[in-house]
């Protein structure tokens, strides 16, 4: 059992789009599999059916959703997923990898719009009765280098990736000023390392925090 | 312009399903039209399009939606209400009549469910911008009352009408007690008064207000 209160052990990945959080996400996933633990894989937002439907409305809604309103959606989901999905887990003492959680709230809410950071970190911890990571990997990139990787995918773009270039500047500080804030919870990397460097520290601290 | 800082007059209409909040509220707008005010009729969980989204996941979800999600999916409904249909409405000058406010969430969700009543509603309070009515009618009715009146509707049950009855007596109590707390907002009526004088009691603090 951690200083968290479960038996379990909950990473999460955190950085812009395009910093590869899905590519080392899933090879600590396959590492930790092959070594015998439990490990369950999950999402916000859209980790669940609930919020699957939740993230339907934020991202794929044709007009405006209030800046209150979204902050709220994203939290509905987040407290759902938690309460359904990870803390069932961590109690169990699986390993929970996560792509996002409450620090892409802060840095894509508090900063980039008009809410206090604050108060999104306070709305959040009351969505999950407090649940915070043991370990955070951020994976921290240059938007104009994330910006060319998500044009090599051609992939369309949501409304938050089209965004202006400013507003993605803005939330890597803030990614940058949350992990300073919180050195024993982050581990910082940067994204243009070759991936294999990447994975082996990612895990070194895994494998520290599994003792 | 009013203590609460806008030109308009925000009237909510409060109390359980079957109550006869709906006729009482159309009997208001119809009075106040035909006197050449202008109105908003709207209601809460579904006045907006991002809000009837939010209300199917809250009340047509096959599985349980987690109570803090289920409070914070009403918040954010409300946020995007309150920003996008209320609030220019009484920027306006206009008179918004509406279907249910911050005290069902309070109600429902802080007495009924396993949610403090604080945390409710200054949750509600955060996704409004702390925005009050200026008059809130609660038209109160024994459950078993509003049962009654319910079935002989021969609508089918959505999910909040289908709890036990024990939880109705306790949200009604909560009604009641708000009420007590703020007396001064609150017009309390017993729904099974004549409709005709139900009317005329709420007429009579409207134009009081109205001045």
């Amino acid at each position: 059992m951690t200083a968290a209160g479960h038996p379990g052990l909950f990473i999460t990945f955190e950085g812009g789009d395009g910093a590869g959080k899905t590519t080392q996400a899933s090879l600590l996933e396959d590492w930790l599999t092959d070594a015998g633990r439990p490990v369950v894989r999950t999402r916000e937002p859209g980790g669940t059916e609930v919020g699957t439907l939740i993230r339907d409305i934020v991202l794929h809604h044709r007009g405006e959703v209030a800046p209150r309103a979204e902050a709220l959606l994203y939290a509905a989901d987040r407290a759902h997923h938690v309460e359904t999905v990870v803390r069932p887990a961590l109690e169990r003492g699986d390993v929970v990898i996560q792509d996002r959680y409450l620090d892409s709230s802060i840095a894509y809410q508090g900063a980039g719009r008009v809410l206090g950071r604050d108060e999104v970190r306070d709305l959040s911890l009351w969505a999950t009765a407090g649940l915070l990571p043991d370990l955070t990997v951020l994976l921290d990139l240059d938007p104009t280098v994330a910006r060319q990787r998500l044009d090599a995918d051609e992939k369309p773009f949501d409304r938050l990736e089209a965004e202006r270039e400013t507003f993605h500047v803005r939330v890597r500080e803030e990614f940058l000023a949350l992990a300073a804030a919180e050195p024993a919870r982050f581990l910082v990397l940067d994204a243009t390392l070759p991936a294999a460097e990447l994975t082996a520290a990612v895990r070194d601290r895994v494998a520290g925090l599994l003792g």
